[in-house]
């Protein structure tokens, strides 16, 4: 019997959970694999994968052949800190304008859309390029960021450009909490071994409950191989959520059904989850 | 600051090295790449590890670019049960004949070389190819094997076929031990950080020692994930050495004096370690 490949966001949202497997030996009973979310859906879809954290709109297009793990998610409640456009003109004078959109990031680009469409009525033309904010104004009249580029921008906001969080311009929105990221395995994984997707999900609960229980210790020890200081990094562990309860549920429905009335999903997908 | 990129050896024999780093925590201060000894050593001079497990041998090529970790190697004293030439007719019969060497290996495929050389004055051609006996057999007389494959000889040993424990042969031979990885630094990242470079050797010691005074728990929890039964696990682990003491030391020194007499290294490596 194989070690179920488990994959991991290697980006700072995810150091709680990173922290808590570490802390409790999890990763003695998983084969962690490391990449961006991006990459760990394709991983996962070709079943290099067997259960994966992935972007929440990547579940929408293949949510039939995924089964999503309870109670893990990453999300947020108004503001996120690490998601931001940021633009040479005050948001709602975009229209017809060019954003860059960065390449690492798939929830988040539909997010600024619908943003973009259903608060402000604007409709600019987008390209999609790596994230370096230099060379995106040099080419567009705004930047989306996602991950350490836009928490830079949280810590340091620069001078003459407007920024706009998109957790809180979502909340604006909708009065929504807005999921970024689920937890899903294959559905052909999940009824192959459900116990072991099971015990899987309850290491990461427990990895992430033990994590934020101590996070003024995860804070100081990542402040040493981290950019950010322990002060920063609390408030961004404490500011993010991690759970997936009724109203995590509602805001998800929220962004699929505005995501695909205005086209950027097939269907509203089914929210399945493992039993437990 | 980043973390250590550190190398790991996915394989049985490392397995008690990933159990302590594991139960101890030390996962968080290092950045874990598993590959196997061969991949590694070209990442590490590459650029792409800062600390890994070696091959000895490729220790012997690079040495002035590289600072050994004191207290720290894959070592055996006598049978090493992993490393195995699996031949059709007996040992001594092999000259002129043709063995297929495994193109997992660099340090076996010489230490197999020198024993047939200096034990039995026996002369036969090689080919490189990957570890599959059968097809290795298809078109040899004789096949060296290491790791799992290795393994499971040692655990059902062929009908009607020759198999020596290189690690027997070779103590046979010259009466010391065999070290078959070592684990070294690259110099520039040795003398940038040697603080870092001790910590990381103070912690894989300290892993390895946590792991062989819990071999009995070690070797259960390893049998869940693995295709052996816990009592071989804890045979080959308590079989295995870690240390690289002055025994181990004098072995290595008569494997490079060897290797470089029959012409396959240019020169005989200084061992130079890390300071601590």
């Amino acid at each position: 019997m194989m070690r179920p490949r488990v994959g991991h966001i290697q980006f700072i949202n995810c150091l709680p959970l990173y922290y808590g497997l570490v802390k409790n030996g999890v990763l003695w009973n998983v084969e962690l694999i490391k990449d961006t979310a991006r990459e760990l859906s394709c991983h996962l879809l070709a079943g290099r994968l067997d259960i994966s954290p992935i972007p929440s709109i990547e579940y929408s297009r293949h949510w039939r052949e995924l089964t999503l793990l309870p109670d893990l998610s990453v999300s947020c409640d108004g503001p996120v800190t690490s998601i931001f456009l940021v633009s040479k003109v005050p948001i709602q004078d975009l229209n017809n304008k060019v954003i860059a959109l960065t390449n690492t990031s798939r929830t988040s680009q539909v997010l600024l859309k619908i943003i973009l469409e259903d608060r402000y009525q604007v409709r600019p033309e987008f390209f999609e390029c790596p994230p370096n904010l230099g060379s995106m104004l040099r080419e567009a009249d705004a930047a989306l960021l996602i991950g350490d580029p836009a928490l830079y921008i949280h810590c340091y906001p620069p001078e003459g450009l407007f920024a706009y969080d998109l957790g809180s311009e979502w909340k604006k929105l909708t009065g929504c909490k807005m999921v970024f990221a689920v937890w899903a395995a294959r559905q052909s994984f999940a009824e192959e071994d459900p116990e072991l997707v099971r015990e899987v999900q309850r290491s990461f609960s427990h990895s992430m409950s033990y994590s934020l229980a101590h996070v003024d210790q995860l804070s100081n020890e990542a402040a040493r191989w981290e950019a950010f200081s322990a002060d920063f990094l609390k408030e961004y562990f404490t500011t993010l959520q991690f759970g997936l309860d009724a109203e995590h549920q509602q805001g998800l429905r929220e962004y699929f059904r505005r995501a695909h009335a205005l086209g950027y999903i097939a269907e509203i997908p089914q929210l399945t989850f493992l039993e437990v």
